[in-house]
């Protein structure tokens, strides 16, 4: 099929990872190999940049800042948080127009597959030859079609010598350590801290997930049991830690109840006081999908330890060591810590786009399958941007991948063997992990 | 000058860091080298251990497992929080001459070179022929005598790359970033931030320290000008960040007063309910030494994320993207970030104490100076035991080395361009941060 000549638009959408600048460095080498290409242009903060038509002219990097910037975590055109409206994307598609933009390649979230989906399918209607390509990011590794996501096995990778470190940490001085991963909907990045075992003995000696959900004194008992019997606890609880009605524990009435059966009353009140702050300044933040900040606080970092303090003094009437951690973003954006298996994922899957796009198709998202039996091989396909922003799914459908049911123990306390031969492949090398023999 | 035939120990103590067992490493591979070394035992979890007669057997350790150990963070030996007193003292001293120790090596801080010196000092009084030695390590470097402390470097490393990727993320998706780093009484950490620092505007661009004193109404402004300035902000803050009195903030009076003052009452019930906590859970847990917990918690940088946003929807009646991280302990142990140059000098200072031994001499501290002045160099040389721990400073003076105040700038903000170029050398290979040409 041939293409038609014009120019070229990539723009990056959603939280950053370390490896988004790899799928951006990917689409424009690709780009630059080919004459029906003609301006290759960043737009500035996603959609929001191509809508004030905020261009950075990709042809003028030179090679060795194209893989600088690739080597770079976070996004280097910026990244935006916006979710286009119907009539944005009229906009997008009239900038477009009148830029000739030919090629539009959108390195996002499921967000960014449907807005590029509500572009093509303009594009269309007006009869206007656009190719419209999803690559996929999230270090939530939740899309839906692929195997998995580029930025994932990046940000496995921190969590998983975080875990490594803060295991040694706390097998050095005993205690009881909670650290709190990132992932809203989906515990896949939480589990990925039981990559960090190596020895026997090793943590995270509990893994609760968003696909669970946990009751107060559920959560209380497994960390006793396993104080308990090893004389120290390292748990990895992940930011979307849930009620049985779903609602995370910071704004779960569910759990309010339960702390004060439990007669936890100073915990009720601190939750108050945390919720008076937010309408002190002007009511709680919450972004363009009218999510509530779980990130940038370490809010249920410390509610967790504070009620295992609690807990633990009440039933032992001594105070262990207690310490948690909120990993934070260095999860997504710690400079020199990338799987390069990730990374060379990453590039592969802006490249395969372009390709796409110079094949004469019109519209698709870029996944990855696993090829073979044997070692981890991946190749690329390209699904159909519908699917992978789940735009046409039944209401009430999860629009996200959880955690398949096999990769989850059944006391919900952990991830089985087969998660971890599926996930390890992909964080690429990790470092070594001595320990002197007794 | 002879030495006697005899066992060593070698033990760690206090917050362990990423190259604390370089040290170990170091002490084990220097002293296999020496007939008159006999057993070479290594304490389980510090003077606790050697109390119990909890001793590894460090000859039986491969030569692979002695460098897969100096590889991983924490204290391969177990660590302690133990301060000796005179008598626990005796009773080790008791132990050595049972076992016939005569080489003792204490890898910690000034706690473990003033532990040292008592067991010296015994040693002496008995007329017992024992060699003492303290191998220095913290990630805060605030030892006296030494230029910098092994430990240091690494921290300071895994600091910067957090900064890189934090203002990379902040650039990205622009608002307000608070990161609290670890450091009680000396702001080396949080300075280290800094080095974070490659292209124009980069972050930090406050840096608050324990070396000086910050009012609420201070830190809001500061932060409300970056942020005016740049339509962005990324701030350090130390987690020892204190009132004019030296009080840290989440127990000062004083903060709390202003914090009435100013009118942010839900900040004075939020800080009355942690206490309440605290309460709940058998009381504030101190350390041995006294100190209040400051870190594995999030609550000061929850606490000055609440304030900053209070301040800013004030002032502008906006509420503008806020988080705040507290880097914790990833920032001692996080596996696989480690300073070659840090990592390098730890093993050093193992090996130079055993070699100070062998000379006949009876006790020390092995501390680093620099040489030369053009690139950077080092060379290790011996301290007295009581210089380092501080034991024989007058009352009320600093047993610890603040930042000197050339490396702090004067609006206190900030560090001086001195001390960058003190501290990079210390930091090793960092990685690239690319940015596109706009």
């Amino acid at each position: 099929m041939a293409t038609t000549p014009g120019n070229l638009v990539v723009a990056q959408s959603g939280g950053p990872t370390s490896v988004i600048n790899q799928s951006l460095v990917g689409v424009v080498q690709e780009a630059l190999k080919y004459d029906s290409i003609q301006k290759i242009l960043g737009g500035r903060h996603g959609l929001e940049g191509v809508l004030r038509e905020e261009f950075t002219d990709l042809r003028k990097q030179t090679a060795q800042t194209l893989e600088d910037v690739a080597a770079t975590p976070s996004a280097g055109l910026g990244s935006c948080r916006f979710k286009p409206k119907e009539e944005d994307c009229k906009r997008i598609f009239e900038i477009f127009t009148r830029h000739n933009v030919r090629y539009f390649f959108y390195i996002g979230g499921n967000d960014s597959a449907l807005s590029a989906g509500i572009i093509n399918k303009i594009a269309q209607e007006q009869n206007y030859e656009l190719s419209v390509f999803h690559c996929p990011k999230t270090i939530d590794n939740d899309l839906l079609v692929t195997d998995h996501c580029p930025g994932f096995g990046s940000a496995a990778k921190y969590v998983a010598q975080a875990f490594m470190g803060n295991d040694m940490d706390n097998r050095a001085i005993p205690g009881i350590k909670i650290d709190v991963v990132m992932g809203r909907n989906a515990g896949w990045l939480t589990a990925a801290s039981a990559l960090a075992r190596v020895n026997a003995g090793d943590g995270p000696h509990a893994i609760c997930i968003p696909e669970r959900s946990y009751t107060v004194s559920e959560f209380c008992t497994k960390v006793e049991d396993i104080f308990a019997k090893n004389k120290r606890a390292l748990v990895a609880v992940s930011e979307g830690l849930c009620d049985k009605d779903g609602n995370v524990w910071l704004q779960s009435d569910i759990v309010r109840r339960e702390l004060h059966d439990l007669g936890m009353e100073s915990l009720v009140k601190w939750m108050d006081a945390t919720g008076e702050i937010e309408n002190a300044a002007g009511g709680a933040k919450l972004d363009a999908f009218g999510h509530a900040q779980l990130s940038g606080t370490g809010a249920l970092a410390d509610m967790l330890a504070s009620i295992i303090k609690i807990h633990m003094h009440r039933k032992t009437g001594k105070k262990p060591r207690m310490r948690a951690d909120t990993l934070g973003y260095a999860q997504r954006s710690f400079a020199g810590c990338v799987s390069d298996v990730d990374a060379r994922e990453a590039r592969a899957s802006g490249a395969a786009a372009v390709r796409e796009a110079m094949n004469g198709i019109r519209s698709g998202s870029i996944c990855f399958r696993r090829t073979g039996s044997g070692s981890y091989s991946c190749e690329t396909f390209r699904a159909a941007l519908e699917d992978v922003s789940g735009v046409n799914f039944p209401k009430g459908v999860k629009q996200y991948r959880p955690i398949e049911d096999k990769f989850i123990t059944e006391d919900k306390f952990g991830v089985t063997t087969e998660f971890v031969e599926w996930a390890r492949p992909l964080l690429g090398a990790l470092p070594v992990k001595g320990m002197l023999a007794s």
